[in-house]
């Protein structure tokens, strides 16, 4: 039993409801200028004013009291949509693709998905521990406690399981709490190219009841796009996925609009991803369904697209989350501070809603409202210490760290 | 007499020419895969292909052999237009900006430019000092070796003389190279708010004198812009300035298309700043005077605003550079590394005029182009070595910090 007291804590943060924080709700932030924060086995114990903290301490003794000297305490970032764990990064095709070459140029010189599921399938489970755990640590100097991640790179069975399976260790050999999320239909691997239906089959019949039976995965996601799976083949492996018992997300109208949003609606998944194309019809079925709305900025800033329509979404009452998108290829970021930043300066989010889509809506979109996200007795001690006065130094101090400290279940990572 | 040899460096460097880079020359960056680096007293003593270095050495003892490991080496930042001299942050009046509150409420609220003014003329220099060297150290944790600095929250004599000599030890004191610029005309003080022409003949009549007497400013620099100071009062104070033996600067049409840019090429100026709103005439002029642009995408991202036309710039035959204009209000950025992102990824700069635009026609626009922004025999031996293969890793690794360490003059700064 640990007891520890933090004192002097500018505490921001949303609160947990019944459902994750929509329209204006989105926008509310809890504040306790002159706040105490009691941590008791990595859990936040009590949270209010000093009087109130005392009481609930009862003279017990700490082990350590920490003078955070007034400065803005916000929840852990959680960071819900990543690809985080792979092999090799793809910098040469980064390059490539400002030069304007187009994407057909880039798979024929190696590059695009399909490159780093070559150089996936080549690495020893250890080896992708090691890549993805330097990444992972990267996130959490930048205040992420909370991530999930995607497999993908994989595309056959035994490499999807082999994924998961470093995606599981991440999770038990870091600090962060790590949801791991099913996505072998990322792609059409090459050795189907021409038989995507065979493909679909191979997803249902045989990758997602392995999936299962390895336990590791929560949630299935799919790559919802012309080209890649059509809404009905998408609509057969998340039903499927669903009825073996996995939440669901999709990648939905990134580039078009397909009807990736309305199809989450219909399913009721507990989120659909990057919108750039999001429709109104998709937007009020994504409000309809209470699905919510994963943002990814920094995609659409590394891929120099304009940015999802988070203003709209918001006023129609679609929850919003944020998130990194950090993949080799697309968006190979690692700051939620930069993504909070593109949200407030790229999308015109409030700082308060940038907030709550970085912690509470990012938390519900995963799965983890009961355990991180906001700052509750209950919950996590998951908190970052900022340098500021307030959440929005994130924004104020675009391109930089503007973090004083990173603390997870009540330790000092960073 | 100090020797080291850094070697296994890929290196990236624009190389200097008669003038700035201009045009097509801008984008031309040598690159050397396997290099060496031989480094005596602070400055690059040779560099190329490890033959040819150890020949320059001629068998001497080195100090120190580092191994770089492949990594690329580029020219350490200049970051050539900053306002890194002030006693206070304005994170509050950032987030009434965000509220939409309009400028007028928000200098009633006691913000604004001249809110800095206030907290400069309260402050005692040991303050200035103390709170712009914590500045100055993040720029250089960020890769910037040379930075300018310019006065202008002091706008009356003793006061800009104060910000001078806080500059001029900043330049002392701190391991950076400083350039300083006088900038009395950055707005017309309280004090003079009913006449504007009193402050413009204090400015050439006794600011200026009193500058050149004091002999730390390098450069003049005025906000030419409706509300500001017009075209013919801009004209001047310039000339004034030069024919006191000052180089010239101008914010140049920044909100409005007053002719800034116009006068910057009548006048060969250094340099032109902002830029946002330069018209085509206004674009023609600066390539017409050699006039180098200072692109500041930063500030328009924080501002919401549109960017400077780079594109139009680079191929009408102006050089253009890159800087944070780090201040209190409009832009507190801090990342040279940021800007490269913004001008690759926001003004379609290419990564190799970016880097051109972030070391040597950033030197150019300063006066510093002997000694600083590109990696050649006989300049000071300031480098950043890259985390990633290529400086397009400053863009791809968007919102981090993609350095492994920042040389100054030789010596390890980050």
């Amino acid at each position: 039993m640990t007891l520890k007291l933090f004192k002097n804590a500018h505490v921001f943060t949303p609160r947990t409801g019944p459902a994750p924080a929509a329209g204006a709700a989105q926008g509310e932030i809890f504040e306790i200028a002159d706040g105490c924060l009691l941590v008791e086995n990595g859990r936040i114990a009590a949270l209010g004013e000093r009087r109130e903290v005392e009481e609930k301490r009862g003279g017990r003794a700490v082990e350590m009291e920490i003078d955070l000297d007034g400065a803005p305490v916000i929840p852990g970032f959680v960071d819900p949509h990543t690809h985080a764990c792979f092999a090799a990064l793809r910098e040469e095709e980064f390059s490539m693709r400002l030069a304007g070459k187009p994407y057909l140029e880039i798979l024929k010189a190696g590059g695009g998905i399909l490159s780093s599921v070559r150089s996936v399938r080549a690495a020893s489970g250890d080896e992708l521990f090691r890549f993805s755990k330097a990444l992972l640590d990267a996130t959490l100097r930048y205040g992420t406690t909370t991530i999930e991640i995607k497999s993908g790179y994989g595309l056959d069975t035994e490499n999807e399981l082999k994924l998961l399976d470093v995606i599981d260790r991440l999770g038990r050999e870091t600090p962060q709490s790590v949801v791991p999320t099913f996505m072998g239909a990322h792609a059409v691997p090459e050795e189907y190219g021409t038989k995507p239906d065979a493909y679909v089959k191979l997803l249902r019949d045989e990758m997602l009841p392995a999936v299962v039976k390895q336990g590791v995965a929560r949630f299935c996601d799919i790559f919802c796009e012309e080209g890649v799976f059509s809404v009905p083949e998408s609509r057969a492996i998340l039903e499927k996925a669903r009825e073996l018992g996995l939440k669901l997300k999709i990648h939905a109208d990134e580039v078009n609009d397909l009807g990736g949003a309305v199809l989450a609606g219909e399913l009721r998944a507990a989120s659909a991803e990057h919108l750039l194309a999001a429709s109104d019809a998709g937007i009020a079925a994504l409000a309809g369904g209470g699905v919510v709305a994963v943002l990814l900025p920094a995609t659409a800033y590394s891929l120099k697209k304009p940015f999802a329509r988070a203003r709209a979404m918001i006023e129609r009452g679609v929850p919003v989350a944020l998130a990194t998108d950090l993949n080799p290829g697309s968006c190979f970021c690692r700051s939620m501070p930069f993504v909070f930043s593109l949200a407030v300066l790229g999308m015109n989010m409030t700082p308060e809603e940038a907030l709550t889509g970085a912690t509470l809506n990012a938390a519900w979109a995963i799965g983890m409202e009961k355990e991180a996200g906001s700052l509750e007795p209950g919950k996590l001690a998951d908190f970052v210490v900022l340098d500021g006065r307030s959440p929005a130094a994130l924004a104020y101090a675009s391109g930089s760290r503007p973090i004083r400290s990173v603390w997870k279940t009540g330790e000092k990572m960073a």
